[in-house]
């Protein structure tokens, strides 16, 4: 079955859409997306969405503005998709240039702007491991923003399920604990919410924002040998939150309110 | 004018070549790629290539047989091209999967493997500089293959182009340098050459193997205030080698026997 996707602005056939061989998105990772959460055809938190995916292409060079991104085909996409609730996918990349090499990448390259939708997926309760294969890099502006290069994720995230856990916590290099591969983390630490700040290589959460003034939590710094002092934890994303049942192994006793997080959704 | 390009094994015009809206490489920079230098239809050091392509992919746990890159298209292409001298990119991600999310990618996944050819670009005596605005991962195994990751070499090429230079030197977390955007570098110290070791986030470069055992350079850590002790420097890649002319304004007054540098691609 061939599902719809947005591509600069029209709906397509998933079978038909073409990404050109010479995307600087395929070649370089020379990108930008967001992954959005939507009820029917709106789409939770739109405007900050946007926001931040041009903060991160303003961060890569790439100049939008702003009517690149076709709203009315995303709610289209929507319409057509039928999900109840659903994960948006939004995409941008500097677009296709045949010019070989870094920088600059010849003129003139138009941005390429896709939108995919799919079902909602569950989060389920996670049991962390602490990956060993690769760390975040907190001197790179990448780690800050929702760049197309997302091979650490991958290979931490591989890692977590090798090893038996539904996710991974990841390390930067001072060997503090950035976030999870698909997610900001927060901790529960002396009955006080806390969450590693951006300056460890962390990515400003738009649920990391608003879980922040939620709970009233801290922007902490937590070294790896501070993890038993953890009495709860949960992850978030844009999609939604989970609570953290095991990291390494350790249940954790601490209770999580996942309710009251999710009202954060509604 | 439309150029060919092989796609999975396959001679086509690049304007009808087709990479799949959900090419894991291109919404998740999930691939490894190499560059090639070729001369006529003849890839240089073409095994090595393909070894450490494939050492590339085992890491991304991207299994390849093998068969999926098929030498008679590149010579086709290359025969096609008529370029005396080329540059030959040889690009393979993990291919186009539905699924969204991470991990596992679902399956079955098939790898696209891409290759294009341009003509040789010339390698220009470099003045760099020292990015500032990211760092080499030395923590990550990606800083030690060819990725397509690319964010971070795009960031320092850009500030390095902004700074009127031509090309950035990259630290790593140690505040060590690692290489620049493009390629590794050779740094003469005390009438020796040297070269950072791989642990400090470093590409294993072919060219850089071979000029290792051509002038007896040895490994050597260069921390960012060891730089004014630098008498002459040269980068190199797969395509060639140039010198360094200047670094953050310095002029390098030691002199690089160039033509006995390219002596290995010959």
């Amino acid at each position: 079955m061939s599902h719809w996707i947005s591509l600069n602005g029209s709906l397509v056939p998933d079978d038909d859409a073409r990404i050109s061989p010479y995307d600087r998105g395929f070649t370089l990772a020379d990108g930008v997306f967001e992954t959005m959460r939507a009820h029917g055809t709106e789409i939770l938190w739109l405007e900050s969405h946007i926001q931040r995916l041009q903060q991160g292409a303003k961060i890569l060079g790439i100049h939008l503005w702003g009517d690149e991104i076709v709203l009315s085909s995303i709610v289209e996409l929507l319409g057509r998709a039928e999900y109840e609730r659903s994960a948006v996918r939004l995409t941008v990349t500097r677009g296709p240039s045949r010019q070989r090499g870094l920088w600059p990448p010849g003129e003139p390259v138009v941005p390429t702007v896709m939108v995919t939708a799919s079902e909602l997926p569950a989060m389920v309760p996670q049991r962390l491991v602490i990956a060993r294969s690769t760390r975040r890099n907190q001197h790179s502006p990448l780690s800050r923003i929702k760049s197309l290069a997302y091979g650490d994720n991958l290979l931490a995230r591989r890692e977590a399920l090798e090893r038996d856990a539904t996710d991974a916590l990841m390390l930067n290099g001072y060997g503090n604990i950035a976030c999870t591969t698909i997610g900001n983390i927060f901790f529960k630490l002396d009955e006080r919410w806390t969450t590693p700040p951006l300056g460890d290589g962390v990515l400003p959460g738009l649920a990391r924002d608003r879980l922040i003034s939620l709970l009233n939590a801290v922007e902490y710094s937590l070294a790896e040998v501070l993890l038993p002092e953890v009495t709860a934890a949960f992850i978030s994303n844009s999609l939604g939150c989970a609570p953290v049942t095991h990291i390494e192994g350790r249940q954790l006793k601490g209770d999580v309110d996942e309710s009251n997080l999710l009202a954060i959704f509604a």
